[in-house]
């Protein structure tokens, strides 16, 4: 494809989170957030416990069928923690505030 | 879990849209809406023409990493697509506008 971030600025491209960690970190928060522990959580939402672990270490892919059990179990659809792992992802990939110096147009002679 | 929605409701709960059904519609109406292919897509995305349609139609979970790759052949940075899933899986739960006769409070005699 034709519209890749130009090489030579790759060392400024953020590096785009992983899906699977950036849900598991919103997962994990709601429950901390409710004060329940993974047990409570895997045993209301039927996932095993070493699976919820894995899921909100970001180590394992959540089906969509169990990540909506999980959504229930913490009591929030699934639309508001996508929106959630959205805004983070969005935030990892704004446009920075301070623009480094090899990038500021060098002026010519 | 307590906080269920109501057995005797649930024939008017709105049926949850599966994820990988919604992230599915969205990625092939990104990729109609620029005019291309599976094959164009799936050669940049470096995927499989088959695996990119079976995404596309629901009928496989995409790996984050797969997911990445898929976005960046179609140039939209992934936390748009999960906003445009989670707009569509939100409509889909939001609260009917009209109240079924059975519901409305029943007058006491």
């Amino acid at each position: 494809m034709e519209n890749k971030y130009p090489e030579h600025l790759s060392k400024y491209a953020p590096v785009t989170p992983l899906l699977r960690v950036e849900l598991g970190e919103v997962l994990r928060s709601l429950r901390l957030s409710q004060g329940r522990t993974l047990r409570e959580v895997s045993a209301d939402a039927q996932v095993s416990l070493g699976y919820l672990s894995e899921v909100e270490r970001g180590q394992k892919e959540a089906s969509s069928e169990l990540l909506q059990s999980i959504c229930e179990a913490l009591a929030v659809p699934l639309w508001w923690v996508l929106r959630e792992v959205s805004d983070r992802m969005s935030l990892v990939n704004s446009v920075p505030d301070t623009v480094p110096d090899d990038l500021l147009p060098v002026p010519t002679a």
